[in-house]
């Protein structure tokens, strides 16, 4: 459609048209016009009435805003598989539609070389901000405060406490599968999961035991079975697990994989799931639990949800600043035939 | 460290002093220097005249060939799970060194709305290349030939065969794996494989078939069981050739998942793996094939070696010309517990 040339005339007036006239940089015109506190009520007069002399109008103010950015995200894992940051690479995607933002997946495979490089690489191409995906749900190094663009930590926290970290609840995870364990009249109810230097698998377990607390139950099996996040350590665990409670109705698996061994056991000793025991996985790893047999009952950390959480933070913060600290995302049960 | 003048001086002829002083492009001047064979005779003796003259060694050859390229390429896909793409970006990455090549992932969804969105997004970022990854072994569309980069298809071909394409050499595949159970004293070998739209599951089945009817053998299970990529098929099918086939000594399975619900019910069948029937998969999907009970044999399509070579091909198109046609790559045994 073509359009009058007076408004032509408004729709070339940008941002930065605003802040030359006021005398001051594009950020700070962005902050002002956006009400944003970090600006002096002199400095914002100043910018509004050289937005006002421009016929800056609010519309091509959000246009403005919106070139101003590049609509590209980088994301940087050691997560090999790509099993975490898939997800969350799509929710930060969906967080501002299909064709408006597009997220680049670097793998650095835990190589602090690897990771200079593509991090080089990236904020050379002007993404707009960084999501950073740990291989694991642990505290890991920052990138520092120096870079050009913001960045948020997903799934792995980062060590520096002033560098904002949006992570998964797992000790909450860990209570929903319990609750639901015990809501549906489980008493005797294990737990067997992954290695215990993951501070995912020690929530995962605090929040199993303040639930079973809370009902007056203890752990079935005696401890937790922490031990490697694999089919083979679910099978051997479910063994000993058998061994020394042979009544046991319930077994919480601290992950998917687990939860796969933990079925096989089950199976060749022709115990019933979920008639005579229930199980319950963690992840909602597609592959592994819809395919399972029966199909597995797990806990779902909402990855694509953090994804989306990410990315308005990151866009938030390219027009503002950036709230260091920790954020926790919550955790859903899908349920299955398993429990 | 410091360096001496004179050698700073040195490293501060790039290949664009050559060209300039032979009177030729940069990139005639690499091809000359790179002895390709595009470049007339004399030419090429007016570029090494003037690489001598400016004292430009090999060494600052390699180094100006490299800072010609942004050492970026871009790979578009469509497989949700990363598993086919992963391995292809790590491989793509591997053929230039961790600190000289990064690959930015994105993942299109299979939307052609986000294909394109993506690939704008890539391109504006100065891209050396595109390596396109399709969802499915089957050919794709092309995204064309006008555009600035050259594109290679891996994984699925393009359907326009002047496009470059590496595929997995599936016919051979099912070769190996057949020709692996032969070898090894079975005789009663069944197929059980995927979808039967899926050329992959075709072109597996066809090797399978050639390599029997070099022995004179026939298929155990009297046809080829096509179904459904998953486990749940994998369970179906080995029921139906255990019914029309007890003493059926082998299954080559389409894929690792189905080799998952074939061993599952073997298991259940009180039949010993690999005693009394030995299975193997494809794929070699670590996650399934490492962790199954028994671990599983498995066909490995080579997913790395794919990404290395498509790197190659890219840069040596960056530098010369990409010749269209379609390359297989070749498979390889993985041998573990189940054959």
């Amino acid at each position: 459609m073509e359009s009058e040339p007076a408004q032509s005339a408004n729709r070339a007036v940008t941002l930065r048209d605003v802040a030359k006239l006021a005398g001051v940089s594009i950020a700070t015109a962005s902050k002002a016009l956006n009400n944003q506190p970090q600006v002096r009520a002199e400095t914002r007069a100043r910018v509004i009435r050289a937005a006002e002399q421009l016929s800056f109008s609010p519309n091509t103010l959000a246009q403005g805003l919106i070139t101003q950015r590049s609509g590209t995200v980088g994301l940087l894992t050691s997560d090999l598989e790509g099993r975490f940051s898939i997800p969350i690479l799509m929710g930060a995607e969906d967080a501002f539609g299909s064709d408006q933002t597009s997220v680049f997946l670097c793998d650095a495979r835990g190589d602090a070389v690897r990771e200079k490089h593509h991090l080089r690489a990236l904020l050379s191409r002007r993404v707009d901000g960084l999501i950073v995906v740990g291989a694991r749900p642990d505290a890991r190094a920052s990138l520092g405060r120096d870079l050009p663009v913001p960045v948020i930590y997903a799934y792995s926290p980062s060590a520096d406490p002033d560098d904002l970290s949006l992570v998964t609840d797992n000790v909450g995870g860990g209570r929903l599968a319990v609750d639901h364990l015990i809501r549906h009249g489980r008493r005797r109810i294990a737990h067997i999961t992954g290695d215990e230097t993951y501070g995912a698998a020690q929530d995962r377990a605090r929040g199993a035991l303040e639930r079973l607390g809370e009902e007056g139950l203890a752990l079935a099996g005696e401890q937790v079975w922490f031990g490697s996040w694999s089919e083979a350590w679910g099978r051997g665990a479910t063994r000993m697990v058998l061994q020394r409670t042979p009544d046991v109705d319930a077994i919480f698996a601290g992950s998917d994989e687990i939860a796969r061994g933990v079925l096989d056991t089950l199976h060749q000793e022709n115990l019933d799931v979920p008639g005579k025991v229930a199980v319950i996985g963690f992840d909602n790893w597609n592959i592994l639990a819809a395919n399972a047999r029966p199909p597995l009952s797990t806990v779902d950390m909402n990855l694509e949800q953090l994804g989306r959480l990410a990315a308005q933070r990151l866009f938030a913060a390219i027009d503002g600043t950036l709230e260091g600290g920790v954020e926790t995302v919550g955790c859903r049960l899908v349920i299955r035939e398993s429990s």
